[in-house]
């Protein structure tokens, strides 16, 4: 890593780390000190005063300033902010949402919803002079943000806006930072003056002195313990008729004049509320990369621990037999790093797609749209691979797996919570496929909860978008082989993406045949809810495919051949487990045969086979320095190696 | 429940309640206090004295009694003390488990491996004068128990056995009350006497004075914070040359003399080790209830919560949609509940069986085997089913259900470990398919770990033993019926059961051949290793047969015709979502055609829709009380039941 001739793993690191790899190097030495890790021993109040403690210590570094703008005091390279701050959840990832909280959610309000008048707040946030809280969901409202009941009403004889929860529904809830720490809230709410309501707006409110003491009217409530991160002080606030100057409104978008006019430059509501939601897109984008770097901490654990203990001898030979010799325990763990690697390069992808919109240098008009569906598939992939893969580390070391001082419980209690929080993956998957029904139509947007299911169901003809990326990506791939593409081998990765693209499209399209069946004879709540696990089928087809092209793409860029090879093996891994996972699709829909389905199971046989060599190597290359992994169990030699057994007569 | 005349809840609930549903009535009652509740506010240690005073109660209440034979001090009722102390599971698992390692395995290995000298011993911890562990597990070895590496050698010259551990892999790890409470260990050992190894037996050994210092040679460790049931104190031992009388070894089985002669009735070293495990069979059927239990407790939570929860306005209504009305919310939670029906009644079918094998009502020779193999295989599937639904109830009550007061985080961390801890859920799915694939040969048992393998493979023809009693299952329901079956017809039952039937067969016989054929050319390892995802998709298919079986049979014994009804329906949706998870199996194996594989999924979505009104009745039947839910989100009425919606502009 750092002399001689780089290794293998040196080269998968460098691909995996992406387009800021010297971000995370400098992190990977700046944050292995132990301070930055989390203690479990601590009370919950505690573990919040230690991760203030750690915040202020990251505040001298210079990873926030990354994210805001020159003139707001930043350095104006969100991308690497993005970066910077998902290292932190190597460390602990109460430290991590705490952060995001601070300086992504409540300064991103700020920063991107906020104008010159909320410049002094924005420094304030960055050196943690002011501590905030990002206060949109409620007890009742969570995916639907649009609906939140809480109101900001104006009055234009004081020229303030009343804040105020209106039923017991309208609490703020769930909010990190409002038990405790923050003095000041993003506040999301229906904006009404002159008696209209103008839709959702967020407005900053100040809830506590400077002794942490709630101000008149402000109730906030601890959420207490949760199923993780102790050390996020998530709480609850109430709003009785709370006064804040007019300009605490930020105003970028729309803005009350002294006498209660409003004024907006995006005079659609809907398309308002949109374009504001939009811009808090890396919020998304940093969840889904922090929960695949959860992953990446607990996979690294479970197979070094698989690459020491043994268990039951081989008679053959009288030793005892590594875990990860054993095809079940390849099989649980060695897929799940595969796609790690895929969700890793399709990451890096996301962080620099998001960069270029936000620094305008895509300018292009369907971008930020294209960015916040991609960041929305991205998050369900990587969380729910986070779930996923954080479960099968922990029960793959057994009862060693279940202490505290090994990690694994650890990460996946943490991480449990990135599933909902920033977005429910249910609805999401959701909003993506939306997306592809409707072919993108600005229209959408602009119709209630449920009327895109009639626009889908009016459209004419197939509603397949002609993916020209996708078709040119599986071209190419073919003009680079030197015999024509035979469909059956399931090998060639034009063929793979084909399948992967294949199932895409026929599930777009049959749903959007199946919404519009159903519409003519029943009312759209109807006729969506019919189709509704086909819809989500339909986006989640499409999240894989998009993984897959840019772990084709991040192959690519790896210049040494030795790496090179051995990440087209692991995406064959990833193809083939997916390809796996899907057959009874493939097949009930004719694009897989049963014998194809058939030598894509023993596929994955044989690959694990052939990666279980380079677990290590591969373990190295997803970057997770050994100092960073604090599981007692890898350095507890003497327990766990052991290279002889014991002799025994059964 | 108690008034009036029984609901169909009822009926359900009576029919899920099984053989011993007074014992389960009487707890509803008994354990409804708040006391029995966890407190996860109280940090490990306090925790811990909380769950002891919580036995200490429980001690008072003949509970434990059931367990232990008249001459012991008990009340000989092994069926109704597995069923009583699962009901601890509603309460607080870490209470249950901590009562199961008291009674359940300490006591019981002293009750099943000792002798009238021991009497003394099963008194005293039964009204927990004397608190105990059961030291089995060691951090080298934990499924291969066989070959544990502590020894405990006679020494005739003081008639005491010496108990050390002689390696640091050695030491007793993960044991429950080795941390803090316990006084005694019934300590697992490779027994040398006359410089002969007999292998692994059991022993009594003091290990802390009456002030809970340990005792000379013994040093105990705690384990520390693990990923949930902070009320266990798990701790590791480590023992230097601990001397203890000769008879503190518990000989029911084999005994040493004063001069260290080894004396024991059953010479075969393999049956004595398998009888010394096979006695203890009740952890094993207690750790698959109490999953099970948990799971009943998650989704009651977390369905009643959709039942309240509503998101997102119907445009034609303009109300909120309740959760449970969406689809993909009810293909989450319905085959759950379904597959909690199904675990229901075949854990009571397991407990019948133990109990009358323990009683000695059961005396077929194959019996005490039989019932080890299901114990194996349905703690396999029930601790899945509870890792899997709790996980599922968290994401569906989204932040809500992250909450430590809506308890569905506590629940999943203190089952977590249930797929580990009284047999790997993977070893033990290996060693149901192991008993099939050898059709339970005897000689097997004597076999080396792997020997089985050769065994397998060296059979001649078809290794698929005659299944009587499912060809008389299938042949009854098809008599049942007045027409003749269309085996094309998925929705009858017999068909069903068929399909479960071959795919076991199918899986079971073609693994055996694996096996053979690869014997003649590899290694044992090799042959087995090649081909273990298939040897333990044989064991999975094994166990959803039988337990598709104690459904159908569970559904026979309810009489009145609308709770039988319902249960058809729910037992419908159960064999529907699973041949939907196996459906590429069913296709690729030419069992099922696409077309009814097809019709299937289709099933599902119908099936979960004609379930949808009765969702609180299927609660209800599960039989956990409203009162031990303790969910705060059921209780805020205010905050989560809304009947209509704000207004807003998007």
């Amino acid at each position: 890593m750092t002399t001689g001739i780089a290794s293998t793993a040196d080269h998968l690191r460098a691909a995996l780390d992406g387009p800021w790899g010297a971000v995370r190097e400098a992190a990977r030495i700046q944050l292995a000190d132990d301070k930055f890790a989390g203690d479990p021993y601590l009370d919950y109040r505690a573990a919040r005063a230690r991760v203030l403690d750690q915040m202020r210590a990251i505040a001298t570094m210079g990873i926030a300033e990354r994210g805001f703008r020159l003139e707001n005091g930043g350095t104006g390279e969100p991308g690497a902010a993005v970066v910077g701050l998902e290292m932190l959840a190597y460390a602990d990832l109460s430290l991590w949402v705490k952060a995001g909280v601070q300086w992504g959610l409540f300064g991103g309000a700020v920063e991107n919803l906020g104008t010159q008048r909320h410049r002094d707040v924005v420094k304030r946030l960055l050196s943690l002079d002011l501590l905030g809280c990002f206060a949109m969901t409620e007890s009742g409202h969570g995916s639907d943000v649009a609906n939140l009941e809480t109101t900001a009403t104006y009055d234009p004889d004081t020229q303030e806006f009343v804040v105020h929860s209106p039923t017991p529904s309208a609490r703020k809830d769930y909010i990190g930072g409002a038990a405790e720490h923050a003095r000041m809230a993003a506040v999301f709410a229906q904006l009404i003056t002159n008696g209209e309501n103008r839709g959702v707006h967020c407005l900053l409110v100040p809830i506590r002195d400077e002794h942490g003491t709630d101000l008149p009217g402000v109730t906030t409530y601890d959420d207490g313990l949760k199923g993780g991160l102790p050390g996020v002080d998530n709480g609850r606030i109430v709003f009785d008729r709370v006064r804040v100057p007019r300009e605490n409104l930020l105003n970028r978008f729309a803005d009350v004049a002294p006498d209660g006019t409003y004024d907006t430059d995006i005079e659609n509501p809907s398309r308002r509320f949109f374009t504001t939601l939009g811009t808090l897109v890396r919020g998304r984008v940093s969840v889904g990369g922090a929960a695949a770097a959860g992953a990446r901490v607990a996979l690294s654990i479970a197979t070094r621990y698989a690459l020491k203990r043994r268990q039951f001898s081989d008679p053959d030979n009288g030793q005892e037999t590594l875990l990860l010799d054993y095809r079940s325990h390849q099989r649980r763990l060695l897929p799940l790093i595969a796609r790690s690697y895929a969700l890793a390069f399709a990451q890096n992808d996301l962080v620099r797609r998001m960069h270029l919109v936000q620094t305008g240098q895509d300018l292009d008009p369907g971008a930020q749209r294209a960015l916040e569906k991609r960041a929305a598939g991205l998050k369900v992939a990587q969380t729910e691979h986070a779930t996923r893969a954080i479960q099968e580390c922990r029960e793959a070391c057994g009862g060693a797996g279940y202490l505290t001082e090994n990690r694994l419980v650890t990460l996946k209690s943490d991480t449990d919570v990135f599933t909902t929080f920033e977005g429910d993956n249910v609805v999401l998957t959701q909003l993506v496929a939306k997306e592809l029904l409707t072919s993108y139509s600005d229209e959408i947007r602009e119709l209630d909860a449920l009327g895109w299911v009639r626009f889908a169901a009016t459209m004419a003809g197939d509603v397949v978008r002609k993916r020209s990326g996708v078709r040119q990506l599986i071209q190419t791939l073919r003009d680079r082989g030197d015999d024509t593409v035979d469909e059956a081998d399931v090998s060639r990765r034009s063929v793979q993406l084909q399948l992967f693209a294949d199932r895409e499209d026929y599930l777009v399209r049959t749903a959007g045949h199946r919404l519009r069946a159903r519409a003519e004879d029943t009312a759209p709540f109807e006729a969506f809810n019919n189709a509704q696990d086909h819809i989500l089928a339909a986006g989640t087809a499409h999240i894989d495919r998009l993984i897959l092209e840019e772990f084709i793409e991040g192959i690519a860029g790896i210049e040494d051949p030795a790496a090179r090879e051995l990440a087209e093996t692991v995406c064959d891994l990833f193809v083939y487990s997916m390809l796996e996972e899907n057959s009874a699709w493939f097949i009930m829909h004719r694009f897989m045969s049963v014998e194809r389905a058939k030598a894509v199971r023993r596929g994955v046989n044989e690959l694990v086979d052939r990666l279980r060599p380079d677990a290590l190597t591969l373990v190295e290359g997803m970057g997770v320095p050994e100092s960073m992994l604090r599981a007692a169990m890898l350095a507890d030699a003497s327990v766990f190696e052991r290279t002889a057994h014991s002799e025994a007569p059964v």
